[in-house]
């Protein structure tokens, strides 16, 4: 018998995708993500955990091709910034404040049926936490939080055999004005570009570098 | 005919342990995750993706039940920071300087049968790139990328049905202290206890808080 909890019991599933994974140095220009495996990406990113769940990032897709292309030179000229079948770009929130907030644990009591100023007490304790931050520090907390997210889309997109290239080499000054995204409180953090492997990408050969287990894990 | 090709091609498997997991505030005491569960969640951490590949953190992975208490009191007395099967204490790496790049591109030469100097090249980029950077702005990046490893584990850790409570509200200079950390370069950035959710804890029941996919994505 090969019912559904047989199969998801078996093993390894987030290692292989992992292991088979790498940071794709060129795409196919030929093959586009379908837009079910995008979306599928997606809802990854969103369901991502966050600090006290305040998704303080978004998720900007790139496709238009120009302005794709306008980024390249704001990224050290890497090709798969421009060459790719989609620019996932994660960008923080530079607007996390009491209004920001209201917002969320108004969502809360409305998913969860819960009377108007059901979570009162946990809004007033997040607004104390964060506005008492810098406003770099709560630029970086954000920050933090679409790392996240990149992990996340990083093994959805491999479940579904699609190659991605996460990227921290690029200017956000010059992301941001490209994509208009200061005027939307919103900050270049990092960026994953997504597509199929192209055959000529020599890198796809190289073995992966990792470091022995016992010298990233400490016992104690 | 059921091959192993058609249950890698079941749908939204990371999906799933996305939705499934949620940050368990009450563990069962009585329950251990196996050494081959945790062994498979560190594996996960460990090959999650870094800038450079660099890897500039370790896991802390804390069993002893004295330390763990100890450690509460540093956490705003949140108890599943005390009772959980593992606490993995993510510690970004504070030595991050050409001694440590030397060690990395000696290891990509090993691992890919390389002649010692080969990345030399890449070497000196990245010595140049970040040594550059404040000893803030580094640590910084050093804590983006253990956040990548957090999003890894936590994904890992719902494969195996295995529950799992991020956590930033600790004290970073207690916990260092309490851990040694300090002493190794190490600096606790953020933490994941894992384990078994107990019957008790409520929170099991309440729905999944997100954004609707359009509030959180900007296509361009």
């Amino acid at each position: 018998m090969f019912t559904p909890t047989h199969v998801y019991s078996l093993p390894m599933h987030t290692k292989n995708w992992l292991k088979w994974r790498y940071a794709t140095k060129k795409f196919d220009a030929t093959k586009e993500v379908s837009a079910d495996d995008l979306e599928y990406i997606l809802e990854a990113g969103n369901l991502a955990a966050t600090s006290y769940g305040l998704q303080p990032f978004k998720i900007v897709v790139v496709t238009d091709k120009e302005k794709k292309q306008a980024l390249v030179g704001h990224a050290y000229n890497q090709g798969q910034v421009g060459e790719n079948s989609a620019l996932l770009v994660l960008a923080a929130r530079t607007d996390v404040d009491a209004t920001y907030i209201a917002e969320y644990t108004a969502r809360i009591e409305r998913t969860r049926s819960l009377p108007a100023g059901a979570v009162d007490g946990y809004k007033d304790m997040m607004v104390g936490d964060l506005t008492n931050r810098t406003e770099a520090d709560r630029l970086v907390w954000a920050q933090k939080q679409a790392y996240i997210a990149l992990g996340t889309m990083m093994i959805a997109a491999a479940e579904k055999g699609i190659d991605n290239a996460p990227m921290e080499g690029f200017n956000p000054a010059g992301f941001n004005e490209i994509l208009g995204l200061s005027a939307h409180n919103l900050h270049a953090t990092v960026i994953l570009a997504i597509g199929y492997r192209s055959t000529e990408d020599e890198t796809q050969n190289y073995a992966k570098v990792r470091k022995n287990l016992d010298d990233i894990v400490v016992r104690i």
